[in-house]
């Protein structure tokens, strides 16, 4: 039930993840306002205590706190372009998935206090142990909204360029489809010869959880610019292995795609004479300029 | 100490890993004889209680049970091709790096009982607790070794089909190097707004090992094959999301290249009709001839 002792909050964008963040902030007692530009979405919501905006402007104008939560930049900026005066003042949280420039422009068009979010969650994680935020921005928005933004999950602040959630976000899922890409192919790769993916995936899970503690390695390495470090297994040996590794995958009637493109960057490394050195010395390679 | 009571054993090859295997040996009192070609590499083994062949021959005739680990393959070839009758009826364990093709050659090619192996493991790691070993080939030669290949780690048999342990041990270094990739990339990325990589590897390491259930989810998916079972976030918002990551890397200054094949494997599940299913179909794509 909306408790009056707690602040009212807005949420434009009744998609998945928009639905999943009113449905919180209703479980947490919170009178929430809705909109979305078909308004079927905010049925179910309003049957559960949120009340439903007809406009952008009349939503804005409910709550000094407006969550933005919408398929992508454009939509962003076509909703609040609508919003008129009703924005001015107001703390605007947007947690549409963009990159850093994308936010960094948003901040820039409206007399808001903003805070840019990043979720690393999908919908049903809302309001769960396991979803985390990242937000950047207006360091007091943050503080001072903070009760409202943990109900999504747990919060952590960035800094204050607005660009910086969406850049964490985008790390994180960069790490994340990485691992994706890996598993896909070994999956592939395996079942050329019948081995089952769920007999496989036990001993893939291990191994890849096992291999994380590359992350600290290359981490170390990459901050002191020195990739001779703590090497374990020489670029020039992985490089070697490397073949073996696509070769095989050509031989079993798989596409090697997806993990194609790290084989030249070893080599290139070998060849520029960094062969003694550890694999993370090819992050060099990805930064313009240097290629 | 060498201990009487156990079988005597032989490697040909003292590279990293050769020499590894060989300390194994001696730490666990296998007599045990050795041959490189530069035989430099033996003094520090003999030093240590090892028996020094001067030629394959003599290596192979001084024990039943041969395990070869060489640079490659040809290695392989080239050494076992010298070692003329002593090898009949030998016990060969190759740990050498291939392919399943590879090993399926080396075991026809010579009168042993064969077993192949596939070492998860870097040398400073074997005989340690995080060690493990695929075995396929002969059995009855598993089997009658096992104590003997404990010695190196966990050993673990996978099937009578030679090639099995170099499909495993691929498998499972795709896995690795995926998530080599995704790390790699999301340094490189965060790096470009001066997020330092040691601040962000905890971040990263836990988010990467909270998203491993992807592996299971996945399995389920392929064994079944129906891509519809559980989808959390559908391949079409994940590829309308995924250009996002590219064109941010780009607004970055980095090149995207180690996480680009992704996207257009996602883009033509989407075009082809899969939008509502899962990531994971992009295996489908991934076998020849589906193109």
């Amino acid at each position: 039930m909306p408790n009056l002792s707690k602040p009212p909050v807005t949420v434009l964008g009744l998609g998945a993840m928009g639905s999943a963040l009113v449905e919180a902030l209703l479980v947490a007692g919170y009178p929430t306002t809705v909109w979305n530009r078909t308004p079927d979405r905010a049925k179910p919501l309003v049957t559960k205590g949120a009340v439903h905006a007809t406009n952008v402007s009349e939503a804005v104008a409910a709550s000094r706190l407006v969550i933005v939560c919408l398929l992508d930049y454009k939509s962003v900026t076509d909703v609040l372009d609508t919003a008129g005066d009703a924005l001015a003042g107001r703390v605007l949280v947007n947690l549409t998935n963009g990159t850093p420039a994308q936010a960094r422009q948003v901040a820039d068009r409206y007399d808001v206090d903003y805070l840019d979010g990043g979720i690393m969650a999908v919908p049903p994680m809302i309001g769960g142990p396991g979803a985390f935020l990242f937000y950047s921005g207006s360091r007091s928005a943050f503080d001072t909204n903070r009760p409202v933004l943990d109900v999504f999950g747990e919060s952590q602040y960035v800094g204050t360029d607005s660009g910086l959630a969406a850049l964490h976000d985008i790390g994180l899922l960069s790490g994340m489809y990485g691992m994706f890409v890996g598993v896909l192919h070994a999956f592939a790769f395996v079942g050329t010869e019948g081995v089952p993916a769920t007999t496989f995936a036990p001993l893939l899970k291990r191994y890849i959880g096992g291999m994380l503690g590359f992350v600290d390695g290359a981490a170390e390495q990459i901050d002191k610019d020195d990739y001779t470090i703590n090497v374990v297994s020489n670029i020039a040996m992985q490089s070697a292995g490397y073949v073996n590794l696509t070769q095989s995958t050509h031989d079993q009637g798989i596409s090697p795609e997806l993990l194609a493109p790290l084989g030249p960057l070893m080599a290139r490394r070998v060849a520029d004479g960094h062969g003694h050195e550890d694999l993370a010395g090819v992050i060099e390679l990805l930064k313009k300029g240097k290629k």
